[in-house]
This record gives C-alpha cells, structure tokens and sequence, in this order.
C-alpha cells in the first residue's frame, strides 16, 4: 500500500544491505522495520537518511527518551500515521511510562490549541522575547 | 497588529482582571505577555485557557522544561511565529542550554523530513508497532 | 516585502484592469487588496482566483457570514497571517460581533486540540461514522 | 490499530466511568466513541478535554451546526482522518444538509488555495485591515 | 469509508455525467478515480475543480511532468494520502523515473526540515531576497 | 528577531567558519544568507545541514532549477515565511520566469485545494493506484 513495494533483504542492492547491517547493528536487533524498507530503492537516500538520525538521536545535551518524545509530538502535529506509531513505541522502549506519555499528550493537545489561537489573533512578539 | 487591540491592565473586566492577578501569582512577575492581552477580550476564554495552561505545564511524570521543549518543537513545526518566540523564551527561563536548543531543532529537523518522507512514501505501519 | 512587487492601478495590463473593475463593482468599494495586487503578475491567475472566490463566497445553502468565519478558521490553522488579517476583516464587515469571534477562537483551538490527540493516537473510525 | 487500546466500558477506571455516564447524558444516546475510549487511559486527559468540549460546541453566539462546520473545515485541513469522520457524521445529525456540506467543502478548497498562494508570495497586510 | 458515498457511472446526474465524459475523453481512459466519484456529489464542485485542473495541470511554461512532481511535494507535505498515491501514480504515467522520484523524496524531506528549522529560529529574511 | 543572534563572519567558531568558507566556494559568492548565520550557533548542526543541502539540490536526475522550485512549493504550504523568500530567490537565479513562477502558484494552489477536498471526504485509494 506504499507508493514503492516494501524491499525483503534479499531485493536489497548491496549498499542498501550494508546500511541494514548498521541498522541492526547499532540497535542491537534483527527487525528493521517497514520506512526503511520502502527508502531502501534509493540506497543513497536510504544511507543519508539513517546517519543523520543516528547521530541526532544519540545520548546528548537531550536524553534519547525525550527525544523520541519530542519526536513524537512533531509527528503527531504532521498527521504522520506511520511516524505516531513508530516513535510511540519507540518511546515506550525508552522508557515512557503512561503517565508520561498522557503528560505528552496534554501538552501536545494545548499546543496545538494555542498555536492556532495565536495565528488567528496574529499576536505580534513581545521585546522580551526578542534575542 | 494582532486582529484585536491588547488590553493594558486599565482596560480589563473584573473577571480578566482576575486571570491576570493569578497570571502574576504564579509566574512571581509582573510581567503579562501579548498572547493575554489579546485573549483578554473574551474573558471565558482568557480564563479556560490560562486554567489548563497551569495544570498542563506543572511538574508532573515529565519536567516542566521537558513540557516547554515539546511545545517550541510544536509551535516550530505548526510555523507559529509568537509561539516558537514566547516558548522558547519560557524553555531557556527554566534551564534550556544552547547545547540543548541545539539538539532540540536537529530533533525538530529530523522529525519534519522523515515524517514527510513517509507521507511521501505511504509506508504501512508494521504490525510490531500496534498496539 | 512580497516576493513580487504589489502592482498599482496604472500597473495593470488591460486584462488585470478588467477584474479589478469587477472587484470594486462586486464589493461596491474602490478598494482592492494587497492579494489582488500581487496575483496581478498573472493575468490569467488572477482571473481565475476571483472568478471561483465570487461564486464559492456568494450567498448560498450557508449565508456569506459563516463562509467567512470557515475561511477564517482555516487561515489561522494553516498560519497564514495575511489571510487571518484579510478574512476576519471581512467577517466583521458582514456582521461577525466580538462575541461570535470567542466562539470561533474557542471552536478553533478545541479542534486543533483534538485534532492533534487524535492524530497522535490514531484513533480508528468508529463503523457508526462510516459512510 | 490506536497507539493505546480502546476502552471498553468494563476496563473503565472510576473516574473515567463518570465523565463516560456524563457524555452519555448530555448526548442523550448510549454510544461513546472511540476518541474517548482511547483517552479514557488517562481519565484527567479524558476529563479536561471532555469538559472544554462540552462548553466550547453548546449554543451560544454561534449555533452547534456553525460550530460543527467549522470544526469539520479545521480537521480537514490538519488532514485528520478521524476528526474528518466524527465531526462530518456530528455535522449531519445537527442538520448539515448536502447543500451545505457542498459549501463547506467550496469554502475549505478555496480558502486552502488561497492561502497557500498568499503564502508563497508573502502579500504584506493591508493597513485597512489592521485593528 | 469516504464520509460520502463513491457514486458510480448510473448513479451521476447529468450535469455529473458529462464532467465524467470530459475526464475520459481528456485523459483518453476509461477510468475515473475516486476522487471524482465523491466530488460528483455536488455536480458544480465537480465541474469548478476539473476544469480548473484541466487547465492548471495542461503543458505550459512548465511541463506536465514537472507539475506532477510539485503536487506529489505539495501532497506530501500536507500529509494526504489520496494524493500521494494518486499524483504519484500520475508522475510515473507521465516519465517520473526511479532516480527522479528518489530526487523529488531528497529534496521534499530537506525542504521540510529547513522549513522548521527556519520557523523554530524565526530568521528573518535578508534585505537581498526582498523584491 | 531571531530567537538567537545572527552571527557576523567575526563571531564565528572556526567550525562554522570552514562551513562558511564552503558555502562561498559552492556559491561563488560572497554573501552568507541569515538562515546560516542563526545556526552557527550549533556548528555541527550548520555543518550536517549545508552538507546535506549541498549534495540534495546538486544538479542529477532532476535539474537544479526543477528541484528549487519544489522548494519553493513545499515551503509555500508550510507557511514558512523565510524560505519563500529564499527559495524564490534562489529560482529566479536558476533562470525561473515570472510564466514558470505564474504556473507554479497555480500548481500549488490547486494541490492545496485538492488535498483538503480529498482530506475532508476521505476518500479511499484507488486499487488502481496502489504498487
């Protein structure tokens, strides 16, 4: 139902293998799942794609679970069906209790309500909070 | 600018005027930023949205700048211009480094290119990922 | 400060001159906004943005009011600051009193709420909402 | 297929039976959707947004029929599947003729174009249309 | 599952049933897409958005296929399912190779996540790209 | 009024100065637009996005020109105020025609206007559509 068939391992090209292989490398399991399987007839795209998310969502300033949260709340905002369930449970992985992720989704909820009513009354910014 | 005039504190209803005073309060500022001041014409509304406002951003399961990190990557990715401003304003009030910022937009950045990425793509959701 | 420059009066070519002509007889005013001058580039464009918008926002099953309060809640969850000026201006030319425009605000920042819970869930329809 | 399971009225803690028997009451009807069945995981979510929603669509300045038109033409431009689903089924049991949902949908095609076109050729606000 | 029903070829009026015939006889195929089948409730919407597409989507400055790939982006942004599955369809009937599509994905993501990038920034734009 | 400085060439880390060095070579210009002057701050995320730009928007299997004026498009339905403004600059250097840039309004209004009539009537995907 993807607008590209769904690659097995075996239709992968041989760069799209080896960035598999660092897929279930690093996250230390065998499933890969379907985003990669659909990108993976672009294998640069595919390669590009997975090195900067690697990075990007490695231990940092921010822990990995609150930024698969905050993953999680830009997908939700998009309307991402595919990307709401994948951060879901990958925030679940990461620990994300319900507690927590009933906490994300106020937020979320207010966020959205706020950022519209915002741009309906185009409040302009307040000097404080200019740089 | 905005669609409505923002109310100075000599122009609020009783009843606004009320929402501001619990503004203050709980801020410990005098400070009471536009957003309020245009949402003051409409005092029920003033109120609803300050009352879930405080409940929705208090210490809970996740940290109030957790919460204020979830809404810049909102508001960032909703385009609002006074709400990316406010509540990145607010995230480094409570403790938001430059390192943090930082990881927080490769985050954002991340999460708008693969959610459109697999808006483009259709991609199904694995049956690993439902609940 | 557009990315094309807002064409005057004596700027338009014969066929952009004859929709503005319509413009001011449509709306009975000699005023002709920002929008109209910069689509004005393109003659055809411009024909055919003010033809459709004549009909769609013509009195109908939905009278001219609530057609401009829809363009309004629309234009504010999509961010568009122009459009958010341009059509509560006209809704409250065609009658919109502050106390509709609370109610528009409320509904609009209940949906977008909602909007995004839903979303981030991925609530199924119900079978009773289906067609 | 949500992100969490739905509710059934058995699983139901105390809290979220209440706010249950209050949407049965003031519906006047027996079936509960599946938005609150998936909130229903976090009663204090399911609550708050219960109650704003029960304030925010009764009669007021608009009627329920305006505000159930407005939320559709909102879901649908946030491109909400569920949303599109409950609130057009909602829109019709409060009245929303074909006619009008032909309107609507005239309305909401048109106010996204032009948007979209105001957007990418950044028109400067008009004076006239500032408060 | 659309919130109208997909009429079929008997099922149109007749107003409906010629718009059906400058389809077929435009695109010289026998098929007509979904989309058409639930716009054909509201014959006047139906002709408004076909003969606009018509025009819109014929050889011009830009070709035709170009024009595809700016709706697949458009689609893909907006998060709409329908569309991307049908104006992908479409670019590929017009030419839209592999390598053409993988560039369109690159670009799409890249543009989304600057997009953000810029919106969480709030950079302002330099005298040099004013017209 | 950005939510950080706009770095001057003196301010930079020698970091973001190489990054800035390349970004003149590619360019063959002296002028560094804001959008990199605000991320300088990150100079791993100034360096990860330029690189990234560099190899996406290069001339391949679709032209420089064609590919910016998907920028242009995706930007436009985000609202993103600066990258209008960069993007349309940027095609108009590739050679973009006010009859190119007429016709891509129209492509990009029509997609709105299609993807909202589509999101609202969730209308299903064709089998025909379907890899």
């Amino acid at each position: 139902m993807a607008t590209v068939s769904l690659l097995s391992d075996e239709q992968l090209t041989p760069e799209a293998r080896a960035v598999f292989d660092d897929i279930r490398a690093v996250r230390g399991a065998e499933f890969v799942n379907n985003f990669w399987r659909a990108l993976a007839h672009d294998p640069a795209l595919l390669r590009a794609t997975w090195e900067r998310l690697k990075v990007v969502m490695a231990p940092g300033a921010l822990d990995p679970l609150v930024k698969e949260m905050l993953y999680v709340a830009v997908s939700a905002s998009n309307g991402c069906e595919y990307c709401a369930h994948s951060h879901t449970a990958s925030a679940r992985a990461k620990g994300m209790t319900p507690e927590m992720y009933g906490e994300l989704l106020a937020v979320l909820g207010m966020a959205n309500q706020t950022n519209a009513l915002a741009s309906a009354l185009q409040v302009p910014v307040d000097d404080a909070f200019k740089e």
